[in-house]
């Protein structure tokens, strides 16, 4: 396994942006700062057979590893920049390599982030993209700014990938457009990142859904000391209509399916309005699904109007 | 596997510098821009039974992580600043665990690095760092700046740990007292950030030996479109005495070993001897070890004062 033949070969064509001053090829890449915008540091390990089936095309999974590191940094409102990809690989496969690495510059280009270094190594499949982002300072949105009374919104249509999970497993039914959308969503989750740096202006709080809903809204409520109480109807809104799929299996992939990569966020109640009136038709669907409360804890209006208790916790993949 | 109890429990407790607005615990880290420092970005990637043999004291290999890392930034001559961690582990191990951040840790504090971020996932052990460095604007050294003319020189002992590898695998004999010395240099590389700060204002390039002194002198060559000779008798003055390892075997490590962490460097010719002159007692010894000339290639003066030619070639190490 020749590293430098193998980066130099799939990546080191990428496009850099007017701040990289060195890219790929030294010890370390040289970035000239940005004047009055803070530094956002992120990085995400994705496994085969632990985040992803073993069996995903490798475009995918180069786009994918890419993706959820960009959802972090729409998480803070921020504009992804530049990104390391540490690769370790069982053996180098050019074939492998070449889909993988088109499924990265495809997302890379679309966002304008540059890869400026990294490392490729002999071992069990594993990608690890570290991503530094911009914004402007002081203005990153952070989980810990909920106040009670504000709106809790959420983008797009959160649950869609663990349907797609479900189905894989052969424990749901899904019509083949169906099938084909929800396993769209979990192999090319689209960084939310246009949304985020629009949601800046208007968030008090805001985190990517990629541990479902009740998980990361439950990040929110801690780092906020607050609660929240949703809304069943409301949440089933945020959805597209599939009628083969029981109701409590869509709120359950909801609120403990992760892989969405949507935003979740809560909004001052009198800024609402305003957010949804200028919404962009280009953007996915924004819903509002509840409110944020004095307390503790997660909370929900069910069909019947009763007030149910939802467990916050997380879920974790494992696709062996 | 609960990623966050684990994050909390033996990664919170990090030291973080004036500049980190908001450390772990969030979607990304926050992180003040410098005003008039360029960043300097790097990752690095150990796996178990490739970068290290498997029964490696975990506290070495927290250790070790950070400092092939820490290294790159010193090859710039720059500021080691903020890091993130991506840990693969089969299972957690708090034992383990504990072990090996107090030895990411202990380097960490010695030199003032802030762990920002990262991600603990379940698979097989490795470790990637991610470190971003500052630089005064314009001053980074570059692997590309070499002129014929210049002087060679090496800092610390080049080849002692690839010799501790040779003897844990029985292939060499040494005295007790050097393999201690020698397993030291492999197990615990002191990354050169001190002495790579104060090489930037004489080298006019500089990289550290990561894999061997050929490998990475050949990047040096590579980069900056010119030739070396160096001096067998000035590579061996470098070197502790140790009279049970032939000269030839010594020769053999410091070009082809690797894992070394000293930093390579050219230097105006007419600048070596302030250089030499101001070299502080603290630091390690700075040895010079040949020239750059014109034209391409790596050659050696050896024993007789014959011209050899060295084979530019790296070495990949598999711990299995």
């Amino acid at each position: 396994l020749d590293e430098f033949s193998l980066i130099q070969q799939f990546f080191s064509t990428a496009d850099i942006d007017e701040n990289v001053i060195l890219g790929i090829g030294d010890d370390t890449a040289i970035i000239k700062a940005v004047e009055g915008e803070d530094l956002l540091i992120t990085s995400d390990t994705l496994i085969s057979g632990v985040h992803f089936p073993v069996d995903t095309d490798p475009y995918a999974i180069g786009y994918k590893a890419l993706a959820v590191n960009l959802s972090d940094i729409a998480a803070m409102g921020g504009r992804a920049r530049w990104f390391t990809l540490a690769l370790s690989l069982p053996a180098p496969d050019p074939g492998w390599l070449e889909d993988f690495s088109n499924g990265l510059f495809a997302l890379a280009k679309q966002f304008d982030v540059s890869l400026v270094g990294g490392d490729t190594t002999r071992g069990s499949l594993s990608i690890t993209i570290s991503l530094i982002g911009t914004v402007p300072d002081g203005q990153a949105i952070r989980r810990s700014g909920a106040k009670p009374g504000d709106d809790v919104l959420v983008t797009g249509t959160p649950g869609m990938a663990s349907l797609a999970l479900a189905k894989l497993q052969g424990s749901i039914k899904q019509a083949e457009t169906e099938s084909v959308k929800s396993r769209n969503k979990l192999d090319f989750p689209e960084p939310r990142l246009t949304e985020g740096q629009y949601l800046r202006s208007f968030a008090s709080s805001m985190i990517d859904i990629s541990d479902g809903l009740a998980a990361d809204l439950g990040h929110i409520l801690q780092a906020s000391g607050c609660a929240a109480i949703l809304d069943q109807q409301l949440l089933l809104e945020s959805q597209h209509t599939d009628m083969q799929i029981p109701i409590d299996r869509v709120i359950n992939s909801i609120f403990y399916g992760g892989d969405d990569y949507e935003l979740l966020l809560t909004v001052p109640d009198t800024m609402t309005p305003l957010l949804m009136n200028s919404w962009k038709s280009t953007f996915p669907a924004l819903t509002k699904i509840g409110k944020i409360t004095a307390g503790e804890g997660l909370k929900m209006f069910d069909h019947s109007g009763n007030v149910v208790d939802i467990a916050i916790r997380g879920y974790n993949h494992f696709y062996d």
